[in-house]
């Protein structure tokens, strides 16, 4: 084994053919259906089901978006949210997006590790498609999370807004399942991909 | 603003310069050493006060290391254990390190989001240096997490070895704070650096 000294994560190329990240979304629908038109997307191109994104506010510019690539990019971290914080922080060129009013917008309520990353990621609002109990319907694991994480994220300043457009990110949840799609745990695949 | 279509995490290089990552580590102090002493100099360097490795078990063979590298490298994400993991799955190239017998060795309890990421990579086993009362002592916050993280996540197949070394990694905390480094949180800096 020679020991990588570099870690690399690459937009999808078919993110700019498939989508349009010019037009603003400053309702929460329009920005929900992008994140669930990536995670619907993401699956065609052999990824999991879930999208997120980040939205400048109130201007509703698209700063980044990310999907599931864990099992494409080899990376255990890459879920949606993951994804969506680290490409904005390149873009913005900062390790906080707390300079502005950030809003990180995914498809499905976050596992653990999503859930703390978005506590220290700056953003100012979270907002939630698909519910829990939808991700552990089709047999995903939220992982080690707290019961109460919603007020625990409110009370670090970020609101939270859940059950956005439910209906339609349940929809690519089931699609996803019904489509024969892994759900990955983390020694045969990986945690919630 | 140009949208970043990569995110790329480096390696410092002093990290040769100043480490043997060739010498085998086979007993747990050995190993949390090493931690302690990526967590120290990393701070020497400007970074935060923390350090994690990924070791192959039974070899003690180093397979990564990662300390927090959040402010330098403009990532809320890139806490010591997410650098390790990261690393090591770019080093083997596989999104889970659960193909072998990997543990993750840090010089402190894990905050939210690295418990999360824990879960997800693979590793069998979590060794710990420095307590969250340690961290809590000197400002740090450990961010929403489960109280009972060590059961839940003992729970998932991670076995979990707390304190070794607890005072060697308290003590780079404390000159931390002493040396008046900075104790950043989500909107002036980023969480827990």
């Amino acid at each position: 084994m020679k020991a990588s000294t570099q870690v690399v994560w690459n937009r999808p190329v078919w993110i700019d053919h498939e989508l349009d990240l010019v037009t603003t979304r400053t309702d929460d629908a329009a920005k929900m259906r992008l994140a669930v038109d990536l995670a619907r997307r993401n699956v065609d191109h052999g990824g999991g089901p879930f999208g997120a994104i980040i939205v400048e506010a109130p201007s509703g510019r698209i700063v980044s978006v990310g999907a599931n690539w864990v099992v494409a990019q080899q990376s255990s971290l890459l879920h949606a949210e993951i994804a969506a914080i680290a490409f904005a922080q390149a873009s913005l060129g900062t390790h906080t997006l707390g300079t502005g009013e950030y809003e990180l917008v995914a498809s499905s309520e976050p596992c653990a590790q999503c859930l703390g990353a978005t506590a220290w990621s700056g953003v100012r609002r979270l907002v939630c498609g698909a519910t829990t109990a939808d991700a552990e319907a089709i047999g995903f694991d939220e992982g080690p999370r707290r019961d109460d994480w919603v007020a625990e994220i409110e009370k670090r300043g970020i609101r939270v807004t859940l059950g956005v457009l439910r209906d339609e990110a349940r929809r690519v949840l089931v699609a996803y399942r019904d489509g024969g799609g892994v759900i990955y745990n983390a020694f045969a695949g990986s945690g919630r991909v």
